[in-house]
């Protein structure tokens, strides 16, 4: 057992938390995460009431820790989104992407809802909003993550953050782990755990689709690319210093670096993106998959990626223990 | 102290490596890393005659394990300097940025010189090229380096390294660390040690400027730029897949991204711009750094960068251990 600050304040086993994936990070994944002791949270940031009815319920009925992963901005334009949320009491909620003013907002109704808040940050200044506005845990989140991200990367982020937070927060490493040997890393840069995604998409719960989740498997770390067409064809309001890191396909080679045109076509890309998406086309679809994805080489089910990072991290920590010749006393 | 396959092979005492900065890394910062019990290397690959006879010397004077850094290309046309390399017998040589006949080349060369072989890898296949070439150790760097690196981060190339040299070789990580919390996490990684560059850059020994030291100290993370602009300046035919990571400034500012109009009015641009280097202007002069900015607060001496980097590391290991509520035996 790795005992951290995360461990304690959350009363988890594990110091190893789901990312919450927008359509991967389902009730089962979450469920199965939360029951191997782990932290799952339900990714509900796009979804509609019908999704958060049935994947957080099936979160909820385990009865244990879990959480969802909210995308700030997204729930701006939708207060009932939001309540609705807020009145299934998640033990735990996951906030992301939002400004300093939204960050305060969200942040202060999680916490009246009762909820541990959780804010993930992408470099030194929204680390030291994110404890000014009261989160009770921090993501700090690095570039080779997939999905969106900030163009910081995590090894030096971590220390960094860590030197701002000074112990009054638990801090969650973010971005390129995928087994126990990251697990270890994070905690010898002083991190409380670390927040996985692309490894748990990579899992039989994981909502990915089955042409997704070949591509995590076959698809390596030089085939990512970081890209804002899938944003833009959906005309999603992302602020720019996000992109996402997707498994490259004919969709990115075609678009990336074209926003605009992309923009100003969207009336005739947008439909037959969809439909494309909806046959799970991977030549078209958007396949979020951080640098990590030269490490992944098997779909598993998630409570064994849970065990198995815990174990090889126990034993890489003892091991190193042992290989100081005059350990400090 | 920490024992590891990189120590035990060439018989330091630390598994710290100062990075053979060009115009950086000198024979006194050499010196003063390898009689810290480190690995100091010379910079050799822009020097003429004088820089190697002079800076070489003064490494060679400590009578322990030092060695030289060579960027293969720049000796390509050079066949003089890298005979005058050979000829001071350097207990190490390490090579980088070579292609695959490159890397053949020069690793036959220096091991018939009775050297240790260290090779700078960038992506998988780069590591298995070194491997079979021959090299007795690998040097695994990551896109958080400061200077040239190519796009994969540190974070999750580390573990893909080690899996493909499986233990023949030891691994050094590079990119990314500055103090012993990263010493510590490139261990649990599973690599044998660190290499730093940018934290030695700021050290009193180091040969920067006193303008480059001084932004080393003032400039954060976040004013890194990666740039062609130097490499096109100086027209040096860095392969395009390599970007340097430099403290942004204005020649960065007008010249990123522009690479063929650059090339275009070299003939006005570069004797500017050499004029400007030679008076230390910092608006125009290259300050290669990595993303561990936010982490360096001051300029120190050389040995005790050593000595810090690894009493912090044992510190964090030994904490670590003991964290363990059931240590796997």
């Amino acid at each position: 057992m790795i005992s951290t600050k995360l461990t304690e304040l959350l009363g988890i086993d594990h110091p190893v938390v789901c990312a919450p994936m927008g359509s991967v990070s389902g009730g089962s994944l979450t469920a199965a995460v939360t029951r191997a002791g782990g932290l799952g949270l339900v990714g509900v940031s796009y979804g509609d009431a019908a999704f958060i009815d049935e994947h957080v319920s099936q979160a909820a009925e385990t009865g244990g820790v879990w959480g969802v992963g909210c995308v700030m901005f997204t729930f701006d334009d939708r207060p009932g989104l939001w309540d609705k949320v807020l009145g299934y009491a998640p033990p735990v909620i996951a906030l992301s992407f939002g400004d300093a003013a939204q960050v305060h907002k969200y942040v202060a109704s999680a916490t009246d809802a009762g909820s541990h808040v959780v804010v993930q940050v992408h470099d030194p200044q929204q680390a030291a909003v994110a404890v000014q506005a009261g989160a009770s845990v921090l993501v700090a989140q690095g570039a080779e993550a997939g999905g969106h991200h900030k163009n910081q990367a995590t090894l030096p982020l971590i220390p960094v953050v860590l030197d701002i937070t000074e112990g009054r927060v638990p801090v969650v490493a973010a971005g390129g782990f995928a087994d126990g040997r990251g697990l270890a890393a994070a905690l010898a840069l002083g991190a409380d755990g670390v927040m996985m995604g692309t490894r748990f998409a990579a899992t039989e719960e994981s909502l990915a689709t089955a042409g997704f989740k070949s591509r995590l498997v076959s698809a390596r770390t030089a085939d990512t690319v970081n890209t804002r067409a899938f944003d833009v064809v959906r005309g999603i309001p992302w602020d720019d210093v996000y992109q996402a890191r997707s498994v490259s396909n004919d969709f990115t080679r075609t678009w990336t670096g074209r926003d605009v045109e992309l923009a100003g076509q969207r009336a005739i890309v947008e439909p037959e993106w969809i439909a494309a998406v909806a046959r799970d086309d991977t030549s078209q679809r958007a396949m979020f998959a951080g640098e990590v994805l030269d490490l992944i080489q098997n779909v598993r089910p998630a409570a064994q990626v849970v065990h198995d990072t815990v174990d090889e991290a126990e034993r890489v920590l003892t091991r190193l223990a042992r290989s100081l010749d005059h350990p400090t006393t």
